[in-house]
This record gives C-alpha cells, sequence and structure tokens, in this order.
C-alpha cells in the first residue's frame, strides 16, 4: 500500500489521481487550500428533483457544479472523472445503502446527473489560518456529522432532516468562526447552532450519525453547520430508485482555491 | 388614477394590493428596504432548464425562490398571488414579446413554475445608505440595462447573453460600491465589469435595451452589474413556447427585509 506522508501538499491533480488508482483515504487535510465537494448523482429522471432540494436548502446543499446527463467531467476540475476520483462512493437503492466502492464507473448509468455541493473543509483552511484549533484533525479523525430533529424544505419527491457537521471550538473563538464561517455561504456560511446539542435532537455527542466521535477540550463549545450529507439522509427518506454518493469524509478534491468561496 | 405621493413607506403588502387592482407603475423606490425580485414563470417541461440555467449563472440569477408546479404562492411574501402581485408583465412565445399584461392570472398554465430571482434594487438601499448617489432615482427613471457580449453558462435548450444593469458611480465611491455590493451575492453581488462599456460590447449608453436612458455627472464611471433581466434575454435567445415574466422595473415586492441577503 502506497504512504502518504505529506498529501497536504499534494496538487488536486495528485491528488485525484490517487483516489482513481484505487487510494481510499479520508480527504480531510489533503490538497490544503483547494475546496473539496460533496457528491450526490442520480439518474435525469430524479434530477429536478435534487436540484430544487438544493436550490431551496442552500445552507446545507449549496451548488458549485452541475453535470449534464451522462457526463462525467466538472467544470469545477480539469479533466477529472466523477466516476474514479473520488476516493470513495456509497450506492443507494431505494434510499438504503447497497454498498460502498472505491471505483463508480460500472454503476454509473449512462444519465446520471451529478451535483457537486459545498463542503465545510473549505471553511476549516479559513478556521485554521485565525488559530482556531480543529480538534478532528488534532485527533485524526474525520469530522463528526449529525441527523438533526430540522425538516429541511422539501422539494418534488425529496425531503429528508438537515444533518450538520459538528467542531468543538474554544468558547473564546467562538464568535470568531462565525465570522468567518459567515463569510462564505457557499460552503455552508454560518453555524445553524451553537451549543446544547439537544436543541437539534441531538442526545449524544460521542455517537454521530456520519463520521467519526471528537474529543472535546476543557472550554469547548459544540458549534453546528449544515452539512452537505443532508441530501445522503434525503435519499434515505425519499427512497429514489437509484443514487450514488461520496462517502462521508471521502470527498471530491477540486481544482479551485478555497478563496474563490469567501465573501468580503 | 391613484395618486402615489410616499410609495417609498409602503408595507409590501400595499404595494402588492395596489398592484393587484391594476395600477402598473416602476417599483424602484417602493416600499423601501424590502427586496424585490424578478419574476420568470415557465410550463413545467421547461423548469429543469431554467432551474439549472439559474444554477450556473447565480451572478445573474441569484434564486430566492422556485414555486411548485401550478402554484402562484411564493414563500418570500405571505399572502401574495405572483399572477396579479407585479405591476407589470412580459407574455413571451416562441421567444418573442407577445405583449404586456397588469394581470397574468388568465395566462397562468395550470403547470407554470415560477421563479423569484435576486434584483439590484436590493443593493440600492445599501449604496443609498452610505450616501452613493443612485442617478436614475434622482432623475425619476428605470435603471438602464444593456446586453452584452458575454454569453452565459447554457443549461439544457436555454442559453443566452448575459444582460447586466449600469449605474453611473462618482468616481471617489466605485470602491465603496464594490465593497456594498460583493457583500450581497444573494442580489448580483460585486459589479462584473467597471468603467468602458465597450468591454462588454456596449456602443451607446444612451440607448440602452431595457429600462430608461440615465445621465452621467461629471467625474461619473459607469459601473455594470448581472442583472436579473438575463432570463429574459436567455428567452429570447433560446425561444421556449411559452414564459411569464415580470416587465423590466416593475418587479415584485417580497415581505423580506434586504438587510436578509447582506452576508458579514
Amino acid at each position: 500500500m502506497t504512504t502518504f506522508d505529506e498529501p497536504a501538499t499534494y496538487t488536486p491533480a495528485q491528488a485525484r489521481a490517487a483516489f482513481r488508482t484505487g487510494t481510499a483515504h479520508p480527504t480531510t487535510g489533503w490538497a490544503n487550500g483547494f475546496t473539496q465537494t460533496n457528491l450526490i448523482a442520480v439518474p435525469e429522471d430524479w434530477a429536478y428533483d435534487v436540484l430544487l432540494f438544493c436550490t431551496r436548502n442552500p445552507q446545507a446543499c449549496p451548488l458549485l457544479d452541475v453535470t449534464d446527463p451522462g457526463d462525467p467531467a466538472t467544470r469545477l476540475a480539469e479533466g477529472a472523472d466523477l466516476r474514479t476520483d473520488l476516493p470513495r462512493y456509497r450506492i443507494w437503492q431505494n434510499g438504503v445503502l447497497a454498498g460502498e466502492v472505491s471505483d463508480a464507473t460500472g454503476l454509473w448509468r449512462s444519465d446520471m446527473v451529478a451535483f457537486s455541493i459545498g463542503c465545510s473543509f473549505t471553511f476549516e483552511t479559513a478556521l485554521a489560518a485565525e488559530g482556531i484549533p480543529l480538534r478532528h484533525v488534532d485527533q485524526g479523525r474525520n469530522v463528526a456529522m449529525y441527523v438533526t430533529n430540522r425538516p429541511c424544505e422539501p422539494a418534488g419527491r425529496l425531503f429528508g432532516p438537515l444533518v450538520v457537521s459538528m467542531r468543538q471550538i474554544p468558547a473564546d473563538r467562538v464568535a470568531d468562526a462565525v465570522r468567518i464561517t459567515r463569510a462564505m455561504p457557499a460552503v455552508h456560511g454560518a453555524p445553524v447552532h451553537i451549543g446544547d446539542p439537544r436543541a437539534l435532537g441531538i442526545h449524544d455527542l460521542s455517537r454521530p450519525d456520519f463520521g467519526d466521535p471528537v474529543d472535546a477540550e476543557p472550554g469547548d463549545v459544540p458549534v453546528f453547520w449544515a452539512c452537505g450529507v443532508t441530501p445522503q439522509a434525503a435519499l434515505m427518506a425519499s427512497r429514489p430508485p437509484f443514487a450514488i454518493t461520496h462517502a462521508p469524509g471521502y470527498m471530491f478534491i477540486t481544482d479551485r482555491d478555497d478563496s474563490e468561496y469567501r465573501v468580503g
């Protein structure tokens, strides 16, 4: 197995090439400074519902690119192939996770439409640049994600709950974290909730629905952002016949600089 | 005919009621502080193309709401009816302007999907609040809009040129105008061009394609923003069988406060 000593310094193209040749590794900390995206791909028959769902829930599903039916290329990365260039995919049948693969080529139907959705990893670069610690990175874990009790705005046949990512932030840096992320609406923007997880219907932070549990340091406050895994929860709730997504934490790495998605 | 001494102080509901009962008046300066939107409504068969066109051209077509097929209500205004509550509509057949009406109820097909798109009037409030003069308002005219030589990103069957609105801004306030509008990406954001109109393929500022010509004051610089009339230019280029839009300058007035669309 290949080792990855300095994946942070990989170019996006190098990272995608590694994943294309079979490497399956969470992408947090890879190709630092370049925007990563969530993927949801559905047959053309469901594309309007997904597009409208994203439009109506822009904080959870900020759309950075939509492909034409059957086209695995994306405007976000020169020469990339969305069927192969993510490290891990989830295959969904009738809303049930049917399996995970590292290459989706054989499952990519001829009319698949792929949606690339902004990812909170993008604003992590901005948080770190201002000295806000990222506990999950320090602990070598995937970010913790939770299904909440808040319904998304439905769209056609698609409905489901809001999913959030959580970061433990030192209390005296929470205001900074709000300021920084609020300026990045294309990658989820400001937190949807700060503090008591029960307000979101989350009863045990140590048991995330996606990703890994992350330990708090003394004085940390849990801060919750809308998460691009939300469409996967909608798949589970709405049960379309077929879909392909990224596996949580195993994102697509684009050629876009994170700074492109900062406002003001 | 009713007179409108203080339309700036109308509530959005009062303005909509006036338009619903037949008043046809440009909406600039009406119900100050509340967001106005561009309208494009198409039969369901074309809805995906319009939705994707807006997604791919977010600076020109920032989507604030999309209705379900046939539903004339909008999330942007309690009790409003999109078929009647705009002061003036344009009816399009095969890409040709077939007429203008003040009530679109009789033409609103049972499967129409309506798209509400952010409008630069929203950031005018923010510009005025910082003392930047609005020449078209001072001159009692509609803002000037121009078809450019820049193609939009096409989407399905829909394609066309970028349309811009132009404001003459005192040279020493242009940087402020950029800063203010850049913080409002949901209502077109930063200018797409500053200065020489020929760079956009505009050869005569005195002959706008939509709206009114607006006189410059000495020392003014023309500043161009992406404009929500862009979908109308796409209708003219792409020729879908049927569509209803607002008439340029005759917008829908929502219940949303302009400040909701400011970032940071």
